[in-house]
């Protein structure tokens, strides 16, 4: 009876069932090969890593569907978030441990494995869509919907990843609410609208009394700089901001556009920390998405060359594409085109200046 | 005339003296020993980041000198703190680089080296010095001061990072002042005191109605929590703790580390992130520099074996203590000893509640 | 007198010019920039790591110049392109460094530094033309030859950096004269020729044969064999080969590439170990360069969106260009395309095997 | 009927099996806690990496145990050592993710995970005897036997990982039969006698004859001259050796340490090269084993402080002797201290060094 109902650490990580489900196709053809366990085992923890993620997905998704986001949930999902970038790069870094099987290795059981392939991981289609993936960039596979490789019983879930509100579009709300565009007089928008003229004006004097330059430099600068006004223009104004939606080149609504700016320009008062860390770890997660999808292609790329993956795909080729495409927050990244030096922004009146940052002590 | 104005990447980075600053005394003597470039390098990019290091000490340091401490000033700490940690990962990473360099290489140009060696870094002992290292931590160096080794030169500056408030001091004011300990009415350390008792009196019971336990196994839990108890007693005892301080056991005053705990209770209050994140930092840097003094005496272990040092020291030995020794910040890690679950942490009164959050949007 | 010869840490690394030589262009123009030193000092520790590859990179020039390159220079070689990699990797991760550096900060010095960039850094221009980056591959700098971004007294360097023999020249050279192509009788090419068309011919039975499938897969899997087929029957002939290289889609010529692929496919005979790590650290290099790149854009586009660099190039979309086309070994890493499982690569005769090997104990 | 028999991923993975493989003790007593997910999580992952380690060890342990093992055998040891070490360093990294979980989270449901505790991984237990952990170098456990943790339907497993060859032992017997140590009238340990005498005689001359220095220190280097002296002649008599085994300060026999010697001052001859990697990668594996002790220890100090484990050890205490403890090769890397400058190597007869190197080409 001793121990019945003591907690062992064996039970409690079920390891039973997780230590008997490598079973190796090799072996079954009768060919064992040493390395398809490492293929197997490496796989197994990417799986595990997705279900975490989706399990900090979730809870991030959920904070931000409440009706009031008070800044402990901001900073709550930025704790989450960052988990998910931890993670990220243990995703990465796995690359080396997998990397230590030659392609002659591979060569052993490749065969055996067709036509499974990693375009099946449902997970990993739960986490693009739950991040915002627009289905539009995604790309196609053998020319069938992406949902067509996912196994019956597991095509709900992904469904499911696909009908509800995104991080994306969470996020998007959020920013289109923040209270600060227009906060007791003060018109961020007019403001910072006023700054950018003036320093672009000051920026072509600066260009047109540069000492010693020739005809041809003075005239590439000016035509740079001219670039730089137009996509001033662009930005500032909302139906052009809104022409690029359409056409597909941007995708944050131009309100939610304005807020991140604040929140960039902005980032040293303390009511704008949180937010500020949000949008970063964001850019973070989906920088880290494309890194990973850039070294995989690396990786697959001198693995197998120019053969096609054991899925139909045209392998590196793809991933590689995917890295290129298959980002969410790059609108965000962009926006650093659009920032100001401190000296230049518009000053915030003392009020709200007041307002937003507090005394931790004297 | 053309260009007389210009910047150029180059001179702006005084190249021309940085890449001519390696002087091979392998090949001085006449013996040019490959791999000397690569020491030398190694350690002139070491010095450099050790120069980053003192810039951002010194600007935490005045942030953390003035009257007024806003929650600008620490979040801005914060962000400098991270950077030195950032900073101390590729200190820890480069041994990797050395390690590209064989023992039998080494040997090649070690004894032209005598007896110059890593201690003379006199930047490297103002680091410590601007963090707070206590100077009855130091290891003696061939039974002699520490400042011995230091060329005179550069000795002032070693001085003077030993007589200005490091930053453990400032911390330890800092944390003396915060308002929170007392404030409306809500006395916490009372209040913690109340909670612990009787966590602890639940605790005894638990583990005397533990199912099928043999009496080995209750007593040798009993013993553990009188080991328990009796460490919260001396906690919370200002008198208990003054004795650790004089018997060097512990160094941050009573009054501090009660606020230090506060904060990492509370961690989840908004006006509390920046402070938590800025103990969090602290911490972190001294595990960093903990894990680089043992990473350092391993490689130098496998370089020289038993071997003293170039510059007379026990080699691997010395560098091995000093990982154990010199730490800084061990009474902040120390604290979570002392953390009790959520569920039982004194609530907050109201008031203070809304004093210390804020809603971002609705 | 006392010490006055004894070597000194401080003198040994020039400590007195190289900690000296950071000066802040925000201060001398009355603006000092906190973080103007960072983005100084990472530079300089990059262009230090860069005057260590290319160190190695001379040596690894010489040892593959000699008349006789026996396995010990091989072997050499191979350890200093390993440390080339550990470098690299330090020279990727410090980009996590400036990255503590925010867009809003860098705009506070950035003006200052127009127009000075990173495209005049001679050393890295020379460590591209050493390793074998083709002219024809560089992007243009404002329609201009890279050269004229170089300060001229760095140019002669440069200059003759282009004119010796890249690394990729003298492996390839190596390569050419490999013995074992024609060994004692066997004839590798007219071999290996034999297993490819007997395992593609199998290919297309088992695709045949496949159970289960829709006509339209049939269809898709027999056309992708037909493009394997081709893409066997280009390399394998000389003539499509010579054509490729023509046209600029392959580089290292046919008998050399034949060496390569024997290497890769018999890589585990003890006296193809170097020869194989050979190439792998090339790949290996050529990887981490491109990845660094691809880092370093993505770090810019965050750190100035769209704005043009400072030294007038489109910024990171340039740098993501570079990523893409500055490749130097990709024919390298192409070739797993035509690896073959070692179950049906053609058999070494005995005699050939037992010169290969040899026994190291019994 | 449809793809009734093609393989997919998610049944290839056996998905089902382990993605339901998480069940939160915190939920089962009504009071899930977020983070407890990750706590399961990681711990699978690491019981899936050490599953991957054992099937290497494995393979690593049938090689050494055939009776000729050829430089292949070798060189493909070689190759799965270093999986490991790269498995290593994601376990080491792994922590990175865990710090995520802040000591208050765990603290929501740590109390439910008594009494199960990672001192209970069977697998981990196995790795260390495989490696050849001798049993005096273990901690006990609340002062039992190791293996009255395991659970008991494990401890089969575990005897036989005591009682099969190890490594260690595997090593050492490999290293005794090593040829080279008397090779055609060329006696190894004799000649390097010879030269350690005459450099240890330089040596002293040179201490003597320093210029400026003061009589302390004249005395201060003559004392460690000496003791340097000493450890040679230890060193170098069987008799020595053999006493310093029984004391339990060495463990590596004399023979075996004289051809481990060998190996590593001819590391540059071609049929060394596999013999070197093979003593580098095992003390790497040392080392990062060391390696990932401290950063766990350090990791548990901080998140529970003095507190004792769940599994009722002394925590991060406990752990971190077990980093100063557990070491299986130091004596390998102890050898340094006896290696000399390749100048004054024992030459190797012309005919040594033919039948030790080839030409690849020339």
């Amino acid at each position: 009876m001793k121990n019945k109902k003591l907690l062992n650490y064996s039970d409690y990580l079920q390891l039973n069932k997780l230590l008997e489900s490598q079973s190796l196709m090799s072996d079954k053809n009768g060919q064992k090969a040493h390395d398809e366990m490492l293929f197997i085992i490496i796989h197994q923890t990417y799986e595990l890593w997705f279900k975490q993620i989706i399990h900090e997905l979730d809870l991030v998704g959920h904070l931000f569907s409440q009706k009031t986001i008070d800044e402990s949930k901001v900073s709550n999902a930025v704790l989450k978030l960052n988990r998910i970038i931890e993670i990220q790069k243990i995703l990465i870094d796995q690359i080396r441990v997998l990397e230590t099987m030659t392609a002659m290795d591979f060569l052993e059981f490749r065969d055996y494995l067709f036509p499974s392939s990693g375009f099946q991981s449902s997970q990993f289609r739960i986490i693009e869509n739950r991040l915002g993936l627009h289905q539009r960039d995604r790309l196609s596979y053998m020319n069938k919907n992406y949902k067509d490789a996912i196994k019956d019983d597991e095509k709900d879930l992904v469904n499911t990843s696909e009908s509800v509100k995104s991080i994306f579009d969470l996020l998007e709300r959020w920013l289109e609410r923040t209270p600060f565009l227009s906060f007791e007089g003060f018109d961020f928008w007019e403001k910072y609208s006023e700054s950018v003229t003036t320093l672009l004006k000051e920026e072509e004097n600066l260009i047109r009394n540069r000492p010693n330059q020739s005809g041809e430099e003075l005239e590439f600068n000016l035509k740079s700089h001219k670039n730089t006004v137009s996509s001033f223009q662009a930005f500032l104004s909302s139906e052009k901001h809104e022409e690029l939606i359409n056409k597909g080149e941007k995708r944050l609504s131009h309100k939610a556009t304005k807020a991140a700016l604040l929140i960039f320009l902005y980032r040293d008062e303390p009511i704008l920390h949180s937010p500020f860390n949000l949008l970063s770890k964001l850019m973070d997660i989906d920088e880290l998405f494309t890194n990973w999808r850039q070294r995989h292609a690396t990786m697959v790329h001198r693995m197998i060359g120019g053969k096609i993956g054991t899925g139909g795909s045209s392998g590196h080729k793809y991933l590689r594409s995917a890295a290129q495409k298959h980002k969410i927050f790059s609108d965000l990244s962009d926006l650093s085109t659009f920032f100001i030096k401190r000296s230049a922004l518009p000053k915030l009146p003392k009020n709200i200046k007041n307002s937003l940052g507090y005394y931790h002590q004297s």
